[in-house]
């Protein structure tokens, strides 16, 4: 491997001191981008595109052209593990990812099986091979899963949901079946990690989209203990070699010490919470990422300054901040804002360390 | 005025000692409940059912007929407000409301004003007075509305969204316009809530139910700041004719202290808290009123008993704590399941008094 010519998001996220904020953005490379739809249509679908490990790798290295952004992160999806498990993923233009085969009884959570990342889901390794190869260091790759308890949700209802009763209720009424797909989901998150871990990222995050949605006393049973259980399993290696890991639960303000408390490198923050108090609450528990509202980003390059500076002045002085945003980049966002975005973290950080 | 013959939820609210704790729920009146459905069928629409005071008192009360209720709140909507501004308000089956003039550009900001609650809103005052004829003081009746800047969100977007882009992007571009807004819309809140507190309302409660979409920042300017003006408007009374005032954000959770510091009497609170978690946070600022995942209502008699004992215990021994969901009644809902929350909050509720 290639030593990093910037390591500064790798540094941000072990507290070391930086001599400006690292930044990067949750769906960075998507359909903001024209080059990404151009792409996107010579795949013939999203799910190609994430299948295909040379368009995967050409988008995930789209923003990248653009935007001076101090990480790549792989285009993929949280869903293509369920997928692998044989629950046939498919997307609906206009509507968000379907399964085919949703889990709503014992034997079909019993029959399921983590997937062999080096079969079912070599196009992720793949994509990941190739990235490096182009990127040579350039800058970390970030490498990514949903946790298990954001795929529970989908698998078992299907679809995305406006207040996921379909899986609360196997929660309330089912919680030994519940936990049994949730150990199952483990074993998959962990072992997809570890195998991008092995193919080279440099960085995992864990996107907990849905934890939020959960009562607090759920949120701790049901998703914050197996993303303990992921970490634990991952093979993070040590030193210098070591990769960090970042968890992100939105709508995870309320709980934001006992999600640093699982160890993980760095606390994802949607926009709910003030950086300065995030940091007051976590303490040296953990580096912090986000946590811009996505809507900034649809106002203009002036706006989109003042808010970074808003943000850089919450977190305050001090080694241990990610610039992002507090979830992804908007469909109908103008690219020279994200344009402003960074740039203006660039300008505006060095002061702040 | 009749003297209460239940003034549980009342003195609760006031942080005094009560035998049990105090029981309603959010949309208790509503699409679960067969009456209901029979009762909207009679009034031909829902807009209808909120502007006939005869039906809505009809609904407000059915729930107390079934269950053993230490409330009855108002039947009517949020956005009765808007619509008696001039924007059309209108529902299509099956989706959500919608306006038909919403406001985007600064004149028709300006030419905005409060509706004199004695003529447009009439049909609010007429539906209390009928329900206070009724229940004859057997329980405390709740007046309530939207906060200023929940009304704005619809106003702006003309119907609901999942990112509220449109209200945000005024925000960030016009914050003038949106404040122009939210002075006019805290000017109808106060109003409306003077109206029904003359009309014999017991308690008002603010919905905010679309301030925990913001920022941490932009909700202390946008939202907070105006709830707080409207509770410097009402009329609230002193000593023990008092009316207390309830505030509800949901997706709150992180600023329950600032939500306390409003001077309001009770914090309600979304299921993303532990109600001890909350107490602890709140101290003697305010009374606590929540929290159950409504999804609970969906498991059965037996999962809904258990976590009433769950919640009743996460806020522990004393006063000061208002029973409820952390969000409406479900549409689906079984209504023995009501009755199974209502019936363990009864039985189980006393030892912690």
């Amino acid at each position: 491997m290639p030593a990093l010519q910037n390591d500064t998001l790798i540094r941000a996220l072990f507290r070391q001191p930086t001599a400006y904020t690292p930044v990067w953005l949750m769906r960075q490379a998507g359909r903001y981008l024209p080059e990404y739809n151009e792409t996107r249509r010579r795949a013939g679908s999203f799910l190609a595109l994430c299948k295909t490990p040379s368009l995967a790798a050409e988008v995930t290295l789209q923003p990248l052209e653009r935007f001076p952004l101090d990480a790549a992160i792989l285009f993929s999806d949280i869903l293509t593990i369920p997928d692998a498990m044989g629950l046939g993923l498919y997307f609906e233009e206009g509507e968000g990812p379907r399964f085919e085969r949703p889990l709503r009884d014992e034997t079909s959570i019993a029959n399921l099986a983590a997937p062999d990342p080096s079969k079912s889901l070599r196009y992720v390794t793949d994509a990941i091979s190739e990235v490096r190869r182009t990127l040579a260091g350039k800058v970390p790759l970030i490498g990514f899963s949903g946790s298990p308890y954001t795929l529970a949700c989908y698998m078992v209802e299907g679809q995305a949901s406006d207040d996921w009763h379909k899986v609360k209720l196997m929660l309330h009424q089912h919680p030994g079946l519940l936990h049994r797909l949730l150990e199952t989901n483990t074993r998959a998150v962990a072992t997809l990690l570890n195998a991008q871990i092995e193919a080279g990222v440099n960085v995992v995050m864990i996107f907990d989209t849905w934890g939020g949605s959960l009562s607090a006393a759920a949120f701790r049973e049901f998703s914050l203990e197996y993303i303990q259980r992921v970490l634990s399993q991952l093979k993070r290696g040590s030193g210098a070699a070591r990769v960090p890991v970042i968890v992100f639960t939105k709508g995870g303000a309320p709980w934001l010490e006992r999600i640093a408390a699982t160890g993980c490198d760095c606390v994802g923050l949607d926009w709910s919470v003030d950086l300065g108090d995030a940091r007051r609450r976590i303490g040296a528990g953990a580096a912090l990422q986000g946590n811009l509202d996505p809507a900034v980003l649809l106002a203009s390059p002036e706006v989109v300054r003042r808010e970074v500076q808003k943000a850089l002045e919450s977190f305050g002085k001090g080694a241990g901040h990610v610039f992002n945003l507090g979830h992804g980049v908007p469909q109908f966002t103008p690219p020279e804002n994200v344009a402003a975005l960074v740039a203006a973290v660039r300008e505006l950080s060095p002061k702040f360390h």
